[in-house]
C-alpha cells in the first residue's frame, strides 16, 4: 500500500473561480454549455483556460490539433505526468462533466507549485480538444491525435450537420489540419483524470469519492424484429405475429438476465421504433437499441451471447424474423492498480470515504489506458445527472477531490 | 329455423365488370384506391354505379348528403329493405373494401328484378357516401345523415388536410349543405351488408361465408409512464427507473390476460413513442395505445379494468408513474338473430360452408343496428388484407356471397 507524505489544501474560491468562468462560456438559455470542438465558444474556453494557467505559472503550450497543455517543469524533463481532461461538452451540457477534470489538474499544479515548488519529474495539465463526439462522430479526437492515432482520410471525411468537414473547421480556428501528425508525443509517463460520477451511485450513498478500477465495455446493437401487420379488431389473438410483443419478450428477458449477474452489468434498450405505428395495426416491424456494457471482456462477450440468443428464441417461439446487428463496439479498459493504490492513500488521508466504481461511460483514460498506465477519481455528481445544464458537484467535493490529485501528483512527482 | 324458397346464380360476368369498372376509378399508381369523400373520384364513381343502377332497370335517386339509392319498387312501397354498403376508401384502399357490398346489392336487385319480377316490399341498394373517416373525421357521415344524427355545426367545424369544411366540400359536388336534414329516413325496415371479412379467419380456415353475430365494441386508450432519465452506463440495474421496461412489462402482462379470455377478445398495443431515444439513456417517458375490443359490453368493460389495473400494478412495482386515459369509445352491436338465420338458411341451400363471425372492424350496419335490424355477411380476405391496394376476393367468392345475400332478400321481400 503507497503511502502519502504530504497533504495540500487548494483554494476554495480559486477553484469556484474557475468553474464559474468557464461555465458561462458557451452557455445558452434553455440548452446549457454548448462548446463543440473548434467553434467560437471552445476557442474562447481555450483562451480563458491558457490566461488561467499562465496566471498559476505554467508553461502554456497547443499541439497541431488544438490539446492544450499547462506544465509545471521537474527536474527530470524526459517524461510527464499529464492530468485533465475534455474541453468539448454535449451538446446541451453542463458545467463539470469534462471541464472538470481540466481546472482539478490546473488546482493541482498551482497548488503544486506554490507550496512544493519544482518537482523532480514533469507534471502537466491537458485541455483535450474533443471527447463527446458532439459535433462530429470523432469521439477521443484530441486523445487519439497524441497517439498518432488519426487517419489522414478522417480530415475530410468526417462532417458535422452542416458539412463542413472537421479539416475545415480546424483550418477556420487556425489549426492547419495537415499538420495533424504534429501531435502525437510520446513522453507521456502517465495520466489521472479527475471527473463527476455521471451517476447517483456516491451521491445515493454519500460516498464521497469514487476509485475508478476499470472503465466498462460497451457494446451496441440494433435488433430489428419482423412481424405481420394485421387489423388490430380482425386478426384474432392466437394467429397473430406481433413484432412488439415480441420486441418486449426480447427486451424483459434479455434485461433478467443480465440482472441476473448483478453489479456492475448493466444493459439498456433506449431506442425505439415500432410501425407502422397506427393505434388500430398490429406492429409488423419493431427496431431497437441494447447499449450493454461490462468492464471484463469475456464476461461481456458472454452477454452479448445472451442478449442475441434471447431474441433469436423468441423470435422463434413467436414466428417472428429478428436480425441483431453489432453497431459499436469499446473494450473494456483496466485501470492501473498502483496509481488506485496511490489515489485511495491520498483518499484515506484526507479521511475521505471512498468505494471502488466500475465507471459506466467511457474517459479520455479509457483510450489513455491503452498506452500508459491510467486512472480516475470520480465525484459525485447531485442526482446522478449529466450531460445536462443542471449538472452540479457542491463545492467541497470538487475540493476534496483536487485536494486528493493533488497530493497524489505530489506523491508521484516529487 | 327460418328455410329457403328459391335458390339465384347471379352472373359472374357481371359481377367481375362491376368490380372493374368501379376499382379503376381513383385508382393512383403506388397507392391503390383513393376515392375519397366528395372528391371528382368519389363522383365519378357514383356516376358510374348510377348507370350501372340505371342500366338495372333500379329507380335511381340521390339525398342531400351524397347517398345513392337503386330502387326496386314493391307492392307495398311504405318500408323498405336495404342493402349496400359504403363508396368511399380508405386512403390508400383497394377494390373490395366497401364497394364490394353496394355492388353485392346491385347484383342481387338486378338479378331479383329479372329473374323475380316485382317484390311484395320495395327493395333497395345503396351506397352510403360516408364511412371510413379518410378525408374528415366524419366516421359513418352519410349512415348518420340518414337517421338525422347529423348536427349543423359539423359543417363547418370537420375540415381536410387543406382546412375545407366539410359543407363547402358537399356544396362543391352539388349538394347544398344547408339541406342536410333532408336525408333522414324513417322508412327502412332493415340492413343487409356483405362485406370483405378484412382479416384472415375465413381465408385461413377454408370457410366460405362468415355470419356475423355482433360488432365488436372499441375502447381505445393512451397509456403514459414515467420513469428516470439517467446515464445507460452510469446507473446499476437496481436503481433504476425504466419507463419503458414497465410499459412493456405492461403490454405483455394486458396481452396475457386478454389472451386468456380467447377469442374473439382482443387488444393491440400499435403506437408507441419511447423518450428521450437516445442509445445510452434510460427511457423516461413512453406514450403507448391500446386498442381493445369485445362484442359484450360487460366484457369489454372487465377487460378495460384489467387494462388499467394491470398498468397500476406494474407501475407500483417499478416505482413509476402511469395515466391511462380513454381516447375512444364504440359500444358494442349486436346483429339482428332472425335476420342470421335467414342468411344462413341460405347458405345450407347453396351449399356453402360458414361460421359465426365476430366482426372486429367497425361497419355501416353497427351504425343501422342502433335503428333497425341488420345483419352482416362476410365473404374471405385472400391473406386477410385489407385497407391495402392489394386486397383481393376470388370472382367465386364474390358470387357466392351474393347468391346467398339474393336468396336472403327475396325470402324477405318476395
Amino acid at each position: 500500500m503507497a503511502t502519502i507524505d504530504r497533504t495540500f489544501h487548494v483554494d476554495p474560491a480559486t477553484m469556484h473561480l474557475y468553474i464559474e468562468s468557464l461555465g458561462k462560456i458557451g452557455w445558452q438559455d434553455e440548452c446549457g454549455a454548448v462548446r463543440l470542438a473548434y467553434t467560437p465558444a471552445w476557442m474562447e474556453a481555450r483562451k480563458q483556460l491558457s490566461a488561467f494557467m499562465q496566471a498559476a505559472g505554467l508553461e502554456v503550450r497547443e499541439d497541431a490539433v488544438g490539446n492544450l497543455f499547462g506544465r509545471l517543469r521537474g527536474e527530470d524533463d524526459s517524461r510527464t505526468i499529464l492530468s485533465g481532461s475534455h474541453i468539448d461538452t454535449a451538446p446541451c451540457g453542463g458545467k463539470y462533466d469534462g471541464i472538470l477534470g481540466i481546472l482539478a489538474g490546473l488546482g493541482a499544479l498551482k497548488t503544486l507549485r506554490e507550496q512544493a515548488g519544482q518537482p523532480r519529474r514533469s507534471l502537466e495539465v491537458v485541455a483535450l480538444c474533443e471527447e463527446e463526439g458532439s459535433r462530429y462522430h470523432a469521439t477521443y479526437w484530441g486523445n487519439r491525435a497524441m497517439w498518432g492515432m488519426i487517419r489522414a482520410e478522417e480530415l475530410d471525411a468526417l462532417r458535422d450537420a452542416d458539412d463542413i468537414s472537421i479539416g475545415e473547421a480546424m483550418r477556420a480556428a487556425g489549426f492547419p489540419p495537415e499538420r495533424y501528425h504534429e501531435a502525437a508525443r510520446s513522453d507521456i509517463a502517465m495520466f489521472l483524470e479527475m471527473h463527476i460520477e455521471q451517476g447517483r451511485i456516491l451521491y445515493d450513498e454519500h460516498v464521497e469519492l469514487g476509485i475508478v478500477e476499470a472503465i466498462q465495455g460497451i457494446l451496441k446493437f440494433q435488433v430489428t424484429v419482423h412481424g405481420r401487420a394485421e387489423h388490430a379488431g380482425a386478426t384474432p389473438m392466437d394467429i397473430r405475429r406481433d413484432a412488439f410483443q415480441g420486441a418486449a419478450q426480447m427486451a424483459l428477458d434479455i434485461t433478467r438476465q443480465v440482472e441476473e449477474r448483478g453489479r456492475p452489468a448493466v444493459v439498456t434498450m433506449g431506442r425505439w421504433d415500432v410501425r407502422p405505428g397506427g393505434v388500430n395495426v398490429i406492429p409488423s416491424e419493431v427496431r431497437f437499441s441494447i447499449d450493454l456494457r461490462h468492464p471484463d471482456e469475456a464476461t461481456l462477450r458472454q452477454l452479448a451471447r445472451v442478449c442475441s440468443e434471447t431474441c433469436e428464441s423468441v423470435a422463434r417461439r413467436r414466428g417472428l424474423e429478428v436480425t441483431v446487428e453489432q453497431i459499436e463496439n469499446y473494450l473494456p479498459a483496466g485501470m492501473d492498480t498502483a496509481l488506485q493504490q496511490t489515489l485511495i492513500a491520498s483518499a484515506k488521508t484526507y479521511g475521505a470515504s471512498w468505494k471502488y466504481m466500475v465507471s459506466g461511460a467511457g474517459h479520455d483514460s479509457e483510450q489513455m489506458s491503452r498506452h500508459v498506465p491510467a486512472a480516475m477519481l470520480f465525484v459525485p455528481s447531485v442526482d446522478g445527472l449529466s450531460h445536462n445544464p443542471a449538472e452540479y458537484t457542491p463545492i467541497e467535493d470538487v475540493v476534496r477531490g483536487v485536494n486528493v490529485l493533488t497530493a497524489t501528483l505530489y506523491q508521484l512527482a516529487y
